[in-house]
C-alpha cells in the first residue's frame, strides 16, 4: 500500500465502526496521510437553544476530522485533549467542512489544527487536538 | 422570582428550544445560579471508531451544561472557546453526568469548569470554558 | 498614518513601557496590522530545573508577540486566555522567534496564532491567545 | 523516604537547577506528592506594556508550580501543554501565590490544575497543564 492508500484504508476502516460520525451524516471527502476533511449538513436536530448549531456538533465535526487524519499512519490514536475557538455561528442548513491538518507528529503524542469552515467559506471554528498513540496498528491483521 | 427559580426558568426556556440536548437524551438533573448538572446514557449511536464513546459527545455533554450554567441569570451568553482533557473512556451503556460550575463571572465574559463523570463516579473529562455575554436577557418579556 | 506606520507607532509604544519584554532581550522584528514577529535569546537565566529553556519563558515570548499583533490597530487590547503546545525542546543559546497572526478580528473578542521557531526553522511551541477589546485607543492624543 | 519526603527532595533537586524560576525570585512554600505552592512578588521588571504584571509572568509561575508538582514522584515530567483563563490583573508589589494539585495521574500523562491568587485571596489566573512523564527517575541515583 502506498501511503495514500494506507490513509484511506484507515479512514475507511475507522468510519465503518463510527456510529457517532455516521449518524450525524458525516462524509469524508478526502484523506492523505496526517489529513483528513469531513463535512455535515446542519439539520434541525442539531439546533440548541438558539436556534443555531449546537458548539458540541461544530466540535464533534472537528473531532472526527482529526481522529481519522491522526489514524493515517496505520498507529492506533485516541484523542488526548483539544481546544475549540468558536468564531461564526452556524445555522440550520449550513454545509460545515473540518479540515484536519497535522502540526506535530511525535512517537506517543501529536497535534493537529483542524479549521470548521461553511459553504461560504468563512472561518466558524479553529480547534486544535492532541492525539496519544497506543503503540499498535490500527487496521486488523491482513487488511 | 428569586435566584434559583430564574436559574430553573432560564434552563427551561433553553432546553425547551434545545433539540441538540434532547436529541442526545440529555436530562437536567439540578440548576443554580451559576451552575447546572445534565445527564445522559451512552448509546450504541455515540460509539466512534473504536466502539467507546465519541469524544464529541463527552464535549456536547459538557457544552451544554456549560450553556445551561452561563445563562441562569437571565442574561443571554453564548460559547466563546472551550478546551477539554480526556481523561478515561465512556462506553456504551455508561451514563455520564456533567457538572458545571462557575468559575469567574465578568461583566462580558465569563469562565466555567465541567466536570464529566461516569455512573462510579470516575471523572471521565474536564471541560473548561469561556461565555461571552450579548447583553440582553434570555427570556422573553413577561416571563 | 498609513496602517503600517499605525502598527509600528502602537508596537513602538508598548515596547517602550515594556519592562518584562524588554529585561528578557526581545526583539521586535516585523509588524504589520495584526502581526508581529519578535525574537529573543535563551539566555542561561532562562533555563529550569531540566537545564533547558524554562516554558515559561517560551509562553512569555509568544504572549508578547500576540500582545503587540492584537494592538496594531490603536484599540487597547488584553489578553483573555490562551493554550501553547510543547513541541521541542529549546537550549541555552537557541535565537528563538514568535510570529504572531490574526487568526480572526471580532469587536470585542479576537483570536491570535502564534508559532515559535528556532533558528533551524523548527517549530519549538504553538500557541493560540484569545484578546478582549477594552473599547479605547492604545496611542494617546495627539500621537 | 516517605512520599512527603520524596516529594521533597525531587522539588529541592529541580530547584537547585532551575535558575529561570530562581531569577524571578519564587519561593516553594509547600509540596506533597501531587501538588506545589509557589510565591513571587511582582516587581517593576515584571510589568508589560500596560504597566501591569505581564502574563507571561503569571504564566510562567503557573508553570513552575506544575512543573514541581508533577515531578513529585521522582519520576521525570515535562510539560506537553498548557491553557491559561487570565481573570484579573496583577500589578507590581502584588504577591503572587500558584497552587497546583493534579487532576489525573496516568501512566504517560497527567493533568494538573493550578491557581494563581493575590494576596487578597483574589483569582488572578486558573492554568490546566497536561504533562507528559519521559520513563525515568529524576533524582540522582544514590539520593
Amino acid at each position: 500500500m502506498t501511503p495514500e492508500e494506507r490513509a484511506a484504508a484507515c479512514v475507511a476502516h475507522m468510519l465503518a465502526e463510527d456510529d457517532a460520525s455516521r449518524a450525524l451524516g458525516m462524509t469524508v471527502e478526502a484523506t492523505a496521510p496526517g489529513s483528513a476533511r469531513v463535512s455535515l449538513d446542519v439539520t434541525r436536530a442539531m439546533a440548541n437553544g438558539f436556534g443555531i448549531c449546537h458548539g458540541g456538533i461544530i466540535f464533534t465535526l472537528a473531532d472526527s476530522a482529526f481522529a481519522f487524519a491522526c489514524n493515517t499512519y496505520d498507529e492506533l490514536s485516541v484523542a488526548a485533549a483539544a481546544s475549540i475557538e468558536f468564531l461564526k455561528s452556524a445555522n440550520v442548513g449550513d454545509r460545515l467542512t473540518a479540515t484536519a491538518q497535522e502540526r506535530q507528529r511525535g512517537k506517543r503524542s501529536s497535534v493537529y489544527d483542524v479549521s470548521v469552515t461553511n459553504a461560504a467559506g468563512e472561518e466558524v471554528a479553529v480547534f486544535r487536538g492532541r492525539s496519544a498513540s497506543l503503540g499498535r496498528p490500527l487496521l486488523p491483521r491482513g487488511s
